[in-house]
């Protein structure tokens, strides 16, 4: 597995239109997409930035991973979000590896995409998400 | 000021040469330079992922920002640079809009840049770099 890009960067925030306002007003960013994640417990904006997302996350459940996340540190940097060509492919090499993985099979996440967290105790502290677009289904 | 892209990704990590290994055995990167920048008391690693750098930072000082965001939080993504294409008028934009700043003024990063970052009490928690090529002494 080798990346090809830097797919996303996750931050998480207590006030989505506020911080969707900062980084329009202060950056000239224009969010181009507001998604509910029902299963992640978070409401997401998204903004494009060069080849990569920034990717905005509000929790929705204090009990979710961002709620808990902003209730142990606070606002800030949430994950780093790894583009690869086969994502079943590269989270099985990374398993060989000994990397520790959230997600042992891919799921869906926002944005029609396809992804996998590797665990933050086995990558340094980052919490690392693996993604690739998801199959056109009219393909 | 738009950004351009996300030139880099900083993160803080107890060990340069474990970190340089995890990020080229699982992930397949290769790291392209080593730079001790004294003055941010940091020792750096950086790899090219499309085009944005990873940015492995290992303090050399515990007094030093890294060592102590390390010793507050562990190790884990530390800052986001934006690359723009005017810094200092970027950095007087950004200060207009109310946001406060740790550089009033560019200076030398690592990686032939120069460097300002706003305050993270400004920016929903997220140290954020402003950057930009330094230009050329040749010509």
């Amino acid at each position: 597995m080798i990346p090809t890009h830097i797919e996303h960067i996750g931050i998480a925030v207590n006030n989505l239109d506020e911080s969707i306002r900062f980084y329009e007003n202060v950056f000239g960013l224009k969010c181009y997409k507001v998604e509910v994640i029902t299963d992640q417990k978070v409401k997401t904006a998204f903004f494009m930035v060069g080849q990569t997302k920034i990717e905005l996350l509000e929790s929705t459940d204090p009990e979710g991973p961002v709620g808990k996340f902003i209730s142990n540190r606070g606002e800030g940097i949430h994950h780093l979000a790894f583009a690869v060509n086969d994502l079943e492919q590269s989270l099985k090499l990374a398993g060989e590896k000994g990397v520790k993985l959230i997600d042992k099979e891919p799921r869906t996440g926002a944005d029609n995409l396809n992804i996998a967290f590797l665990h933050p105790k086995s990558t340094a502290g980052v919490l690392i998400e693996l993604c690739e677009p998801k199959a056109d289904k009219n393909q």
